[in-house]
């Protein structure tokens, strides 16, 4: 059998053991229609589409990017049959209302399902989740107008949608943006400027291609507070009434080089070189990135979805490969005696089971993630939905970041448990090694993500936030002892909360006493240190459901003790790392502060 | 200015400062006509090459792999110019006796001039580097007239060699050659089997290539103790001593598609296909493992200094990017401000010293191992050649597999601190992190080195390896102390010295009860603890010396607050993390070792 990209058992386990989606969310008026039947179905679409179509079209892809064609980019030939079937299982508008066409699935089940799709080809699947995220801002934000004539036609997939922030000049600054948008008399803006790093900003997929843009009007205030949201169209309506598409002057200036994601073009745009190009304006004036900041959580946890994905493929990989690749003996067997696959070989099992570990405490937490979004905007309850929007927030720089850092380190360790033959291209997992280093990078970097974790979420509503993430923990601590998931492993979580709590009293002082620099300097390991422990919640949440169900006598056995096991791992081994990132977070340890540009 | 590629003045710091080549060499009988005149301009000499020729084709020869024509191997054309200036510098046999046609340069001022050549182009300086492995070999352990025959004109650099170990089916496990070696009755075997990932196994550079390959002789043992070493020439004098060179039957199966050193072919090769392959016993019968692993350390320290080298390419030039990039604003500044260069933020400040901390830390580390080195073969009191030899041996898997691992992480951050454009193949981060991946794998992968390190290195002569390395380390501390180099940064080092210590005998108790296995089992913390340490010991070394010339008013001050700084970094944001490593030693951890196959 080839790669199955997701462990099948696994993501089961997950919607319907561990975040048990059927009583969390099964009683919401919302999902009333669905139940598991449902569910089973769209992740069995998803994961006969990644298999049969996906996967077997992602090496093709990576080794033949798109190209720039006289001032167009062509897309992979392979695309034309993958993007309509992309559509057809509906996941541009999954977890949408029936009213704009979605399916109104779960986040947490579209999730899943996408990850088979990410793991599968995640270039591919880009297409499609940045139209999903380009369309629900229209559908959030925009007027009648504007939805019936953008969003519509993206949510059916007809035309794709990008997200166009970043620009040369400005990177992640995007207090920074310098596009230009000036009004006119007839509803739409004239844009001038330039987007770089636009994914899918120009390809030969569908008619046309909507940029939702962020811009300056003239006269707006300097920062963040003076950008504005404008939808841009590769091509506009003509003005004759005819319906038919004219060039709305929106130019490829060039693609970047990607050293992976490499079936998804990475544009250079520019707007209005001949002064020529209209944009509508989404919503009110100014309010561009708050806008983007309210889609920026489903982004984000789409990013990590895509690092955890991307790990999982190589992990099962490498898996695949220990057991079926013989080398060396055990220690202390008879050089006669017949070599054994190097699953056999303790280092081996230990960089395996580090990969699992990070895989599915990786996709645990993205569930988690996903179900508290679900919760946020659908439960009835006013303090549940607000108490799950808090924790989204706080989770989400975690369930970004950590699948990209992490998620690296497990690339690595596939190719390490593949030997030369993982340095070369003849195998697959040096592809994906190169695949997950973008995940540290967009949609805001790993820096970005502590500065966002330490400077805003966990401090969120007066320290309500952080409250309810104790709540969840302590409640999972609880449920771990009683289900006997290892009386060890407790008393460790118990002492890592400790720990964290301990730190962030020293933090707060710091911020209190007006040194904010001081307070953030070792953002960086808060966000390690916050990651690690959340990610062993998740493992311990795993394992008291896997004691639960071995006391139950569940099959199979051999499942639920791959997560006693993986969970132990997890706490035993890397949890205490987490105190040597507190301490530097205490100490507040200067030595790259009074680092000076001339002592390098 | 371009990329340095490395800090001269670090290069001439560690050679002249800290390990203090003179003085430990100088009186050697073997360097006496040599000194700081002769070392500095082979050093002008590096670093001429290495920034004007090498570092410029290095982008065109890693977009541009050797290809296979006709079956047989074509090099990137800008080798031809650069292979005959690599010669020229002498680099086949820096380090060889006059007598061989060498310039008997100390190994720690070949090694350092080296690592230019490497940062400019790592694939560039294999193909000379393998030839000096491999002549060695020859100088070592071959007949007269094998020396002759092959090593006198590989040292000239007319023809090249390579090391042929690995085969398809065995990989590491060099006890399951099965390369066939059968005897004639005219001093020559004849050759059967296959290698693979053979580095510059075949190209178009000279008219030879000799391969120096590991075969079993016809009724050998079985295992490593009957393996022989063999010179097997791709092309073989004719028999009618007309000195013309004929085919010996050595045929390029096919390429290997790395995914970094892209300039140098990995080749896979069979011998004999059509029975006429003739092959030179190397020395003595069954002594082929025991021959290369004399040359083991050699190669190990230059897959090091590879690694050290790629990192300090990358880091010099994320350095200089951060330097004139503007991007954001220091935290609370106005909106209307003007952007900052990246390396004010602290985070990115944070990233650089780490990096810094690496290459310079693996830097001085490979100095002090090679000082070593030629200490071992050259000093001429028997006790310090003996004490120098179990230092380089205990030190090798720390400076071949140090900067593999930590180098691949600061490699990662190099292309971290780009941003999106470390993404993309139009900057040279992102090659340098492919180069980086190969350290880990070739000549002895991570966990064999921990292997080495745990299993062999640490308690060689009854322990006296690991007396040796306390008695240099505690030097040091007293150094540290007494210059004033942070007090506080010597007790640290001092714990960690007792935590190492406690964590030996703890494993050494472990051993001597004949639990080897359990001994062994976490053989990849120790060696993390143990690199760990070891880095902090040369950053204290470091330290102290910058302390001693602050002292005295040595210039440029600025150089030595960087080290200061780099070590207060090193001691007290990476050595803390060893206690995390020696207490899963001592416990025994046994997650990974109680993993089953059926439960992955």
């Amino acid at each position: 059998m080839g790669n199955p990209l997701l462990n099948d058992r696994n993501v089961d386990f997950l919607l319907y053991e561990v975040i048990d989606v059927d009583r969390r969310l099964g009683k919401l008026p919302v999902f009333a229609d669905h139940g598991r039947q449902v569910y089973d179905l769209f992740l069995a679409g998803a994961r006969r589409l990644a298999r049969d179509v996906l996967a077997p079209s992602y090496r093709a892809m990576d080794a033949e990017p798109p190209r720039l064609v006289d001032g167009h980019v062509k897309v992979h030939p392979r695309l034309r049959e993958i993007y309509p079937q992309l559509v057809a299982l509906g996941l541009t508008s999954a977890t949408r209302p029936p009213g704009v066409g979605g399916q109104q699935l779960p986040m947490a089940v579209s999730a899943l399902g996408s990850a088979y799709l990410m793991a599968g080809n995640l270039s591919a699947v880009g297409y499609v989740g940045l139209t999903a995220s380009a369309a629900h801002l229209l559908e959030a934000f925009g007027s009648d107008a504007l939805r019936e004539r953008f969003m519509t036609r993206m949510y059916a997939g007809e035309w794709t949608g990008t997200m166009a922030l970043t620009e040369p000049q400005a990177g992640s600054s995007l207090a920074d943006v310098t596009t230009r948008a000036t009004p006119t008399r007839h509803g739409y803006h004239m844009i001038t400027g330039s987007k770089i790093f636009i994914s899918g900003g120009d390809h030969d997929l569908t008619d046309n291609i909507v940029q939702m843009t962020l811009a300056r009007l003239d006269g707006a205030p300097e920062g963040i507070k003076g950008v504005s949201l404008f939808a841009v169209p590769a091509r506009r309506f003509a003005d004759d009434g005819s319906g038919a598409l004219v060039d709305n002057d929106v130019t490829t200036a060039g693609l970047v080089h990607k050293i992976g994601w490499r079936g998804l073009p990475s544009v250079i745009l520019n707007y209005g070189e001949r002064g020529d190009c209209r944009g509508w304006l989404v919503g009110q004036e100014h309010q561009g990135i708050r806008y983007m900041f309210q889609m920026m959580n489903e982004a984000r946890i789409m990013v990590g979805m895509n690092g955890v994905a991307t790990a999982s493929a190589a992990y099962l990989e490498s898996l695949g490969y220990a057991r079926t690749r013989t080398q060396g003996r055990p220690l202390g067997a008879r050089a006669s005696g017949p070599q054994v696959p190097i699953v056999e070989h303790p280092d081996v099992r230990r960089m395996l089971l580090r990969q699992k570990a990070i895989v599915e405490g990786g996709l645990a937490l993205l569930a988690t993630t996903a179900l508290h979004a679900d919760l946020a905007v659908y439960s009835l309850d006013d303090a549940e939905r607000s108490r799950s929007q808090l924790l989204v927030d706080l989770l989400t720089p975690v369930a970004k970041s950590f699948p990209a850092e992490w998620g690296f380190e497990s690339n690595a360790l596939a190719v390490q448990i593949h030997g030369g033959y993982g340095y070369t291209s003849e195998y697959p997992v040096e592809a994906w090694l190169r695949d997950q280093k973008l995940n540290s990078l967009h949609e805001g970097t790993t820096g970005i993500q502590s500065l966002d974790l330490l400077g805003r979420k966990i401090g969120a509503d007066g320290g309500r936030a952080f409250g309810i993430f104790l709540d969840e923990v302590g409640a999972t601590l609880g449920r771990a002892r009683s289900a006997g998931a290892g009386g060890d492993l407790c008393d460790a979580m118990q002492d890592a909360l400790g720990v964290l709590n301990s730190t962030l009293e020293t933090l707060a002082a710091r911020g209190l006493e007006g040194d904010v620099a001081g307070m953030l300097l070792h953002s960086a390991d808060f966000l390690a240190l916050f990651s690690i422990i959340t990610i062993a919640w998740q493992w311990l949440l795993q394992a008291a459901v896997a004691a639960e169900a071995i006391m139950h006598d569940a099959i199979p056995r051999d499942f639920y003790a791959g997560k006693l096991a993986a969970a132990r791992y997890w706490i035993t081994t890397e949890l205490p790392r987490a105190s040597v990132h507190a301490a530097l977070c205490k100490s507040g340890e200067r030595s790259f502060a009074d680092m000076r540009n001339e002592w390098f």
